[in-house]
């Protein structure tokens, strides 16, 4: 694996409010005058957004879990190839919304796919990149399931799936807490927004030593 | 490995003549009233048929040879559990224009990616089915060029690839059949097309007893 310093990444159930705060990040970082590149998953580039909708599309509901974990995983890898990488090597700072873990959680332990393979796939996908520093914010399958539905918002056919699904993602990503804890950081994603965001910023002035 | 004997593939470069010989072979198998489905990659399924201008458009110059692969195993996955393994298991014969060979040859050996993992890959996107027979037409990369010079017509992102390519994806081919000499069968695909179309139709006749 080659860790990289100047990459961080953040993860979560949906509706954690991830992207909240990495907006609450990007108006922080532009502020200090330290511009960071956020990027997103699946997506990014010219070919990955083309994957989005196919992935996401809930009328794919016949979408096999094998098919899945290797559509997210061509969208990362053309992501980072043409351009993570690039922006690591001439010196910029990247944070990426959702990266392998999300795959390790969502199809690795929530389609009970074999975790070796999918270890052995999250590396070839990257070419081994792994950041720095993982943000986890953590917020209970229930309170995601609240938030889903004060959001009224139609779901996505990864949303759509029941709380036995979410329960055993969450399972994975502590399990990953628990296995990298020199990578991960989590962070309780149920109390207010501004309270989250003073924990996130914290981890991030005291990671690239701002 | 499940190796499946309703369950044929043909492999070739580009312009070795498979196409042409798998029409012929279905109208011989429709007049003896052996209905079978022939499939093609990348494609077969509406997810698949949707990762297919993605994969040959050939404005996708910068696709990197991970996402390559893995958009090939995508369509093939979802191809072979929606459509393939359904078809065998209520006693169908099925027939694939290409299939994971063609994975190890273009992409493992033509873009030099980690056969070993390749491998593994081709097992994990196909839940191991393969076929019981596969019929090799072979040509040289020469004859392949001047075909397509004669065809005229414009080719797509991978049938831009240099000579060189095509020597290293012919090689690929040649030692597949050597490794694999009880499901491999090379027709010599510079003879006329009736002559192949004979030599084919032996194949097909023989295994599966016709």
């Amino acid at each position: 694996m080659k860790t990289h310093p100047r990459f961080i990444s953040f993860e979560g159930i949906d509706f954690s409010g991830k992207t909240t705060q990495l907006n609450i990040v990007r108006e922080k970082l532009d502020t200090i005058g330290r511009p960071t590149h956020l990027v997103r998953e699946p997506g990014g580039t010219v070919i990955s957004e083309k994957l989005r909708p196919i992935i996401l599309d809930k009328a794919h509901a016949e979408m096999h879990a094998t098919t899945e974990i290797l559509l997210y995983s061509a969208a990362r890898s053309q992501l980072v190839h043409q351009e993570i990488w690039p922006m690591l090597e001439r010196g910029d700072y990247v944070i990426a919304d959702r990266f392998y873990d999300s795959t390790t959680a969502y199809q690795g332990a929530g389609r009970q796919l074999d975790i070796d393979f999918v270890a052995r796939l999250n590396r070839f996908a990257t070419s081994g990149l792994t950041p720095g520093r993982t943000i986890f914010i953590d917020i209970s399958p229930e309170e995601s399931v609240r938030r889903r539905k004060l959001a009224g918002r139609g779901r996505d056919r990864l949303e759509s799936e029941s709380i036995a699904f979410y329960h055993s993602i969450r399972e994975a990503y502590l399990t990953l807490c628990r296995d990298n804890p020199d990578r991960f950081v989590v962070i309780p994603g149920e109390d207010s927004i501004e309270d989250i965001a003073v924990q996130v910023w914290e981890q991030i002035v005291s990671f690239w030593s701002l």
